[in-house]
């Protein structure tokens, strides 16, 4: 965080809608407002949400104006008789409303194309406060706006997180960073396989990072997400500072970082595998699909990811993989030795460089003694070896298929780390 | 919602946590909170989120003191120097500290299970606001905290999700339902496969609906939510209402209700699974592997659920579900034949009474004029027919896939109901 002296710009954001108060629905248009601000040197400092009510947005917008310079409004812009945002905030500003030929003309093609007439419901949209410039909406029916008055902004966008990033990109980005004097940077490092604290006995103590920039340190069931922070003015370095600490972290723990950024972990599973012009195939059990799914969400993946088999039942396992099932009555699905099988039978039968394989039991239920729920087997094979790791999990059902699949990737991805030691 | 006047206690949320308003996290124990609340009967009207700065989050707690009689605070209740809550609340409540020695005797048992002294930082932990009420908390080290001046309630909660959940339900769950003179209850149901427009033309007007319950509409990309809400004391029957208003619905839209409240689809197809002692295998290629992760997230999955195909390639399509390679050739991955080849060959060669099928083009690239990005055919077969559907779908690589995925669960979810038609 930096503080008001500093001369950052400061915003609020405002959630609007009855079904985000009541907790019907999580609000992720306020995070992604927060980060996309602070990447055009804006700071938010307050977020609120409030229902579709009259004296709550009024006392809430009036506040956030009252305190800061810019202020981002989301929901109740929709055109259902609950959507009240625009009318009150039109009367804030003391505005009538106008026809907006172009929001009318592309309401028309949009229904037009649908070979519709335009509803009588929608037809409300294109009645703009006279007081606002209007934000197109290509991505559907309902216009931005922005106020302006004594040197404050209120942008008022829709609650459609689609709509919302899109009028954000196309009108709030190029404005805010065009007028912006101060910037702050931000890069993460995405770690997976260490504990926080393990990480941090690594890396060593904090002071000498925040010389150069400001840290915070997020563990989640999934990794542990290092935010390395500088504000400068534009004309400065913050980029500089940024990759001295960057380095002086990787200097201590290289291997357990997989990404920076948006990066993801299928996506650098990708990256070394289109790198090495080599192919995947995985084979799950407990995690059920979770792999392959992460897997495919890469554009472009189809290119290395060969196939994946969700081999849940014993005869599965057999007989797609060919998992000899004196192994599975010897030792059982859930262990070292199927798991191998099972890396091995996937990347054999499927033709691919490697093969991913996990088993183990996701709980609740279905654990004993000897093997308690969480006891998953991750196996990695390709033409020259094979290895496996045991792992156990201590959390639900969801967040054990969710730490598995993940260790799997990170298995994976640890094999090219390994070769290029 | 529900307005002040019909005498509802009203609440306000008040997350704490740079992590939080700078977006690097989702507050997801805001909307737990007020969904909590509400079954308790209190109504939560405003949340807001701030940073760990000290004139913020006294402003904000006392506005919320000054508008509503109960205040959950959650956040920055932690051992590091950025946690600041503690000792701005008991400043604001003019209280000294004092040492809580059942905090003391539990911090020293937690740490010495792991062989651990108790680390200086967490010591900070047992030292409690004079004025403040501890809520034992056997989840953590940071204890939660009740403050109460002029009949008004201020809790403060760790942010930690699984502690907060369990002090909730320990202290402020009881506390609040034993005091409760309303009660507000919903009931929602889960509709897929229809546009909102569609639903509403089928149900008719809301007028009707609106004499037992308010109604709320929520839209997704995977389908559209509808929420009953009936605000009782706790003597009337608000679930006898509920009642009337979702036969009334049901009597419109029953085919396109999959569940209630917490159930999924996944779930839904696991029940009718069960009840009619079939099984079900899956074979996949642009959803990638979601399908089989959904059905797999259900526990007890395993008894119905054989195994799923993730096809990615050509190749792998032919091998595991014996596509003919001319199919592929003639009529190309993504087309209606081939879907249906994949709901037969899944069937045939994992021995279930279910074969799920689904090619499509996720996207960003892959289209073309005759198959443009979307695509997608579904298929479902037994050992009696099999049919296909085909769709369009038209967001990005990641929603395209969970669309996918939900009209595949529900192509086979419409074949039991239109059974029992």
């Amino acid at each position: 965080m930096f503080p008001k002296e500093s001369g950052v710009r400061q915003a609020e954001i405002v959630a609007i809608g009855n079904e985000v108060v009541s907790g019907l629905i999580q609000d992720s248009n306020s995070s992604f407002l927060s980060l996309r601000l602070q990447s055009v040197g804006v700071n938010v400092t307050r977020m609120t949400a409030v229902g579709d009510d009259e004296t709550s947005i009024r006392a809430v917008v009036q506040g956030a104006l009252g305190r800061v310079d810019i202020v981002v409004v989301t929901g109740g812009l929709g055109a259902t008789h609950d959507d009240i945002t625009k009318t009150v905030l039109a009367d804030m500003f003391d505005s009538g409303f106008k026809k907006d030929e172009q929001v009318a003309k592309f309401l028309q093609s949009f229904f037009e194309a649908k070979g519709r007439e335009v509803p009588a419901s929608v037809k409300t949209q294109w009645e703009v406060p006279i007081a606002a410039k209007v934000l197109h909406n290509e991505k559907g029916t309902a216009p931005g706006l922005l106020f302006e008055r004594d040197g404050k902004k209120l942008y008022a966008l829709p609650g459609v997180p689609l709509e919302m990033e899109y009028l954000f990109d196309k009108y709030l980005q190029p404005e805010l960073a065009s007028s912006s004097e101060f910037g702050i940077w931000h890069r993460v490092l995405h770690t997976t396989g260490i504990s926080e604290a393990d990480l941090w006995t690594r890396i060593g103590p904090v002071a000498p990072l925040e010389e150069f920039v400001t840290v915070a340190s997020l563990p989640s069931h999934l990794g542990v997400r290092i935010r390395l922070s500088a504000m400068d003015k534009k004309t400065e370095d913050a980029g500089a500072r940024l990759q001295a600490a960057e380095n002086r972290v990787r200097s201590k723990i290289d291997d357990c970082i997989f990404g920076t950024d948006d990066e993801t972990l299928e996506g650098k599973i990708g990256e070394l595998l289109l790198q090495n012009k080599q192919t995947l195939a995985v084979a799950e059990s407990c995690t059920g699909g979770l792999i392959g799914h992460r897997l495919t969400g890469i554009s472009g993946s189809s290119e290395y990811f060969l196939e994946g088999a969700v081999t849940y039942s014993n005869q599965a396992k057999h007989r797609r993989l060919g998992v000899e099932e004196e192994l599975l009555d010897q030792y059982g699905a859930v262990s070292r030795e199927v798991a191998l099988a099972m890396a091995e039978g996937i990347r054999k039968t499927a033709g691919a460089d490697f093969g991913l394989a996990v088993t183990g039991i996701a709980g609740p239920t279905g654990g004993s003694a000897q093997k308690p729920v969480g006891l998953t087997f991750i196996a990695v094979s390709d033409a020259n070896q094979s290895e496996c790791q045991e792992f156990v999990f201590h959390q639900d059902r969801g967040r054990n298929k969710e730490r598995a699949a993940q260790a799997a990737l990170n298995l994976l991805r640890l094999r090219f780390v390994n070769e290029c030691r």
